[in-house]
C-alpha cells in the first residue's frame, strides 16, 4: 500500500551529468514518485549534499501534499531504524484527541485526549471569536493551544518511548473556527454577514510557522471547509465514513457541539450544519453531562412494571446522565406512556416518580440513597422539552436535506452517526423519539469519532487526500434558511414522536404493546 | 510597462459567495493578473481579513516569481504612499554592490558598494570553500556575509531616507560558489570531481530563511547557474545583455576573477567559463590593482617621440596602476618597439627608460619625483610575462568557443565586454596585443557591471524572468578541455598580437607607421 513514506535513489553525480544534488532528487522524485512541484526547503537543502553521499545515494523521505505541492517532511539515508511519525488530531471546541501514527506501516501507536485549553476563555466558540476579535485576542488564543498542544504530543510520545522530533506528518481536523484558530487566523468574520471563512483550504504550512516543533521539516495539513459552519473535521468525516466512495446512499450525522449532516454517494454530496437560526438555539447536543464515572449512558424501563434499569459509566453510584442515556430514558417515558405526545410528563401515571420543583414537574431518576452524590437526580420538564427542540431540530435537518434532493428516507442505504455525542446514541431510542428517521437498525452504523478517523487515514493512505480534494470539490452547500416551509417541519416535529405518526411505524407497534 | 507591483480588486464576500478571504484573493489574481500558483504564506493570510476589509477590496500587491511558483512579497491597501522597493546585488568574490530600485516605477533610487566580508576567510574562493569544508564553515561564511548585507543595506536605505523594511524583492547574481555560500550551502563538492553544485536554480525563497530582514514578506531570488563554474553573475549578464533577445551574434565576455564567454542569439547560445586548467593559472585579471586615487588607468605612448602619458584616476599623482591601464601600457609599448613580439622588452630602444632588479629588467613607468610615494614605479619582465599568459587564455577561449560552433570572428555582430576588470579597457589597446579579436571597434560595447545590470532589469522587467529561464534551458556549456588543440592555440596566441599576424591586420598597420 503507498505510504508518505519512500525509498528513492538519486543518481550519483557524474562527469556526464553536472546537474546539482537537488536536481537529481527532483528529478528520482519525478521518476520514482510522479511527483512534480516538489517544495524543498533551504533547510532540505542545506543537509542535502551530506545526506545523499552519507547515504550512498538512498535516501528515505516523508512526504506530504497539498493540492497544490508535495513538501518533503523529513529526510533520512535509505535503511534507518528511526521511526516516521504522523500525528492526527481531532480539535473539538472542548476536547482535543491526538493520535500517533507509523508513517511506514500505517499503524495506529497511541492516542490521548485532552481538554481544549481555550475552554479557560469561554467554553463555546462564540465568547472565543468575541475575544479573538480584541488587540492580540487571536495570538493569545493561537498561543493558548499550541503550547498545551505541543506539551501534549510530547507527553504522548515520551510515555510512548518515542521522540516527537520524529514527527513528520501532522493532520489536523477541526471545525472552520478551530481550524482558524490553530493558525492564528481572524475569526471575526465567521459570525458577521456574509458569514466567511478567512481561507477554505488552508492546504500544508510548515509546523515552524504556528510554533509547534516537531521535526525539523514536519508539515501541517488542515482538512478544508466549505464555508463558516461547514469545518474541516465533517470532511474528515466523510473520509473516514467512505462517503464519497460507494455508490450507496449515506447519510452522515456529526453530532457533537452542532449538527452536521451529509448525504450522498460517490456521485454527489450535500450537506447543511449548524443550529438552523434562533429558534433552534441550543442545538443538538445541550441535554446531559459529559461522560464519566457514575453517569448515565443507558436506561432501559420495563413497559410493563415501570421499573428503570440504569447503567453508569464504570458501573459508579450515578451522579448524572449523558445525552446517550437521556435519549434511551425519554424513549423509555414515551414508549411506558409517562410523557404524551407533546414531551409532557404523566405524572398520574406514576406519581410516586415524581415531585415539584419550582412549579415545574420533575421525574426522580435516581433516589439521594442510591445517587452518588446524596442527592436526589430529579429531570425538570424543561430539560425534556430542551430535548424535544433538539431533536425536531435534528429531524427536521435530515429531513430539509433530503427532500432538498428529492429523496426519501426510505431511499437512504447507510445512516452513519458520528461524533462524541451521537457515537454512544442507541438509534432505537433515537428512533422512539423521532430523533432519527423510522429505518431499519442494521442500516445505522456508529462510527466514533470520524473526525480523528479521518484524520489518521490520511496518514495512512496518501490518496486519501483526492478523495478530501474532490469531496470538497463536489460538496453543494445547503444554507439552512429558517423560512416558513422549514419552521413547520419543525413544529411538526415537536411532537413524540412526530405528528405523522405513520412516519415512525416500529415506535406505533411498540406503542401499542403497552399496558 | 508591467511591473512586480500590481493593485488588485479582489471581490467583497456576499451571501452568494460564501468563499473566503484568501479564496477571493486567489481568484482575482488569477482574472487579474493571470497568475495560478501563488504562494501565500501563514503571516499574509493572517494579515489579510483586516487588510482587505481596510482598504475596501482595493489591495497593492508586491509580487516575485521564479519558473515553480508566485510569492506574494508584499501587501499594502491600494493608493499607498509607501514606497515598494526592490533590491538589487550583485554578489561578487572580492566585492559586493547593492542597488536600490522602485518597484513600482523602475527607478533606480540608490546604490552602493562594499568590499566582500568573506575576504577576512580568504581573498580567493578555493580558501574560502576549503574554509566552509570545515566543522560550522558554512554557516560561518554565510552568517558573515548576511550579516554585512544586513548592515549595508540598512545604511544605504538610511542615507537615503529609506526604510528597509519596504524592501519586498531581491535579486541577486553571484557566481555559484558565492550563491552557494550566500544560501549556507555546502560548496565543497564544487571543486571535487565531477564539480556538481547542491543546485542549479535556487528560484525564490524568503529572506527570512536566510536570516535577512527585509520587509516581512521580502523574497529572494538568486539567479541560475549552470554547473560550478558558470554562475547567475553570468545569466545575469546575458539578461543586461541582451543577449538572448536578438538575431545578432553577441559575444559576451565577462572579465572578473574569471573570464567567463557566451557567444550565441536568439537562437542557441554557448557559453564556457573559468581558468582552463593549471597552464592557465593565474587567470586573466591577475594583472594591476584594483582602482582608486593615483592608479594609473590610460597610458598613451608617442610612437615617434617614446614619450608616456598617464592619465590616473582623480588626476592624483600616480601610485600604481590598474588592468585597463597595464593593457594600454603593454600596447604603447609593443606598437613603438619597447616590446617585441615574444612581449621581452627592447631595452636597448630606449635604455633610459629601464633598470634592472634582481637581475630582471624592469621599466621604469613613473620616476619617484614624480610618483605619489616618492619611489619609482616599476613594471617588471614578470608582470608583463604574465599579462601576456593572460591574454593568451582570453583569445585561446574566445577563439575555441567560436570554433565549436563553426563561426569565425569576422561572424560576430556584437562583442560586449563586462565586468569590473572588463569595463575600462580600451578595446584598440586589447587588439594591438591580442587579447581580443581585430574586429571594427564599433561592434565593441563595455557593459559595466553586467551582474548588477541584469539583477537590475529582473527588478524592473517582470518577464526578464522568463528570459533567464529560457537562457538557462537554452545554454550550452562548453567544457574547456585543456587538449593538445586547446595548448597548441594557447602557445600560437603567446606572441604580440599572434604568430599568426594575419589576423591582426589592424596592428599590422599600426606597426607599419612606427619609427
Amino acid at each position: 500500500m503507498p505510504r508518505w513514506v519512500k525509498e528513492i535513489k538519486p543518481a550519483p553525480p557524474s562527469l556526464d551529468d553536472h546537474s546539482g544534488d537537488l536536481d537529481r532528487l527532483k528529478r528520482s522524485l519525478h521518476q520514482e514518485c510522479g511527483l512534480e512541484q516538489v517544495c524543498v526547503d533551504l533547510e532540505t537543502i542545506q543537509s542535502l549534499p551530506a545526506m545523499i553521499r552519507d547515504s550512498a545515494y538512498r535516501l528515505r523521505l516523508a512526504l506530504f501534499q497539498d493540492r497544490e505541492k508535495t513538501f518533503i517532511t523529513g529526510m533520512d539515508p535509505a535503511g534507518s531504524t528511526k521511526p516516521v511519525l504522523g500525528l492526527a488530531v481531532d480539535l473539538g471546541t472542548t476536547r482535543y484527541v491526538l493520535q500517533l501514527v507509523d508513517l511506514e506501516t500505517g499503524a495506529v501507536l497511541a492516542s490521548a485526549d485532552h481538554g481544549n485549553p481555550q475552554s479557560r476563555i469561554g467554553p463555546d466558540i462564540l465568547t472565543r471569536i468575541h475575544h479573538a476579535g480584541q488587540k492580540g485576542g487571536t495570538q493569545e488564543l493561537q498561543t493558548m493551544l499550541i503550547q498545551d498542544l505541543q506539551a501534549g504530543i510530547e507527553k504522548l510520545c515520551r510515555e510512548n518511548g518515542l521522540d516527537h522530533r520524529r514527527i513528520s506528518n501532522l493532520a489536523l481536523a477541526g471545525n472552520t473556527a478551530m481550524t482558524h484558530l490553530f493558525l492564528g487566523l481572524d475569526t471575526r468574520w465567521l459570525i458577521r454577514e456574509p458569514y466567511v471563512p478567512v481561507l477554505n483550504d488552508p492546504g500544508l504550512c510548515r509546523a515552524s510557522e504556528i510554533g509547534l516543533d516537531l521535526g525539523p521539516l514536519a508539515a501541517v495539513y488542515c482538512f478544508p471547509n466549505a464555508g463558516s459552519y461547514f469545518g474541516g473535521d465533517l470532511f474528515a468525516g466523510i473520509l473516514d465514513a467512505g462517503l464519497d466512495e460507494s455508490n450507496e446512499i449515506s447519510l452522515l450525522v456529526d453530532v457533537g457541539t452542532n449538527a452536521e449532516v451529509v448525504l450522498g454517494n460517490k456521485d454527489w454530496l450535500i450537506g447543511c450544519a449548524g443550529a438552523a437560526g434562533p429558534a433552534l438555539e441550543g442545538g443538538v447536543s445541550e441535554i446531559g453531562k459529559p461522560a464519566g464515572p457514575g453517569i448515565i449512558e443507558r436506561v432501559g424501563i420495563d413497559a410493563q412494571t415501570l421499573e428503570f434499569n440504569l447503567q453508569t459509566i464504570s458501573n459508579q453510584p450515578p451522579l448524572g446522565i449523558c445525552g446517550s442515556g437521556f435519549i434511551d430514558l425519554a424513549a423509555g417515558l414515551f414508549i411506558c406512556g409517562l410523557l404524551d405526545a407533546r414531551g409532557k410528563f404523566v405524572t398520574d401515571k406514576d406519581p410516586e416518580r415524581f415531585v415539584k420543583r419550582e412549579g415545574q414537574d420533575c421525574l426522580v431518576l435516581v433516589q439521594a440513597s442510591q445517587s452518588g452524590n446524596g442527592q436526589d437526580l430529579l429531570i425538570g420538564q424543561a430539560e425534556i422539552d430542551s430535548l424535544i427542540r433538539s431533536k425536531a431540530a435534528m429531524y427536521t435537518i435530515l429531513e430539509t436535506l433530503t427532500a432538498s434532493v428529492g429523496l426519501t428516507f426510505e431511499q437512504v442505504d447507510r445512516f452513519c452517526v458520528a461524533g462524541t455525542f451521537g457515537q454512544y446514541i442507541d438509534p432505537e431510542s433515537a428512533i422512539s423519539i423521532g430523533m432519527l428517521p423510522d429505518l431499519p437498525l442494521e442500516i445505522f452504523h456508529t462510527l466514533g469519532n470520524s473526525s480523528l478517523g479521518g484524520a489518521t487515514r490520511l496518514l495512512q493512505e496518501p490518496e486519501s487526500l483526492d478523495i478530501v480534494s474532490r469531496t470538497r470539490d463536489r460538496m453543494t452547500y445547503l444554507e439552512l434558511n429558517v423560512n416558513q416551509e422549514f419552521m413547520n417541519e419543525f413544529s411538526a416535529a415537536r411532537f413524540l414522536p412526530h405528528t405523522d405518526r405513520n412516519r415512525f411505524p416500529s415506535v406505533v407497534r411498540k406503542l401499542k404493546t403497552r399496558n
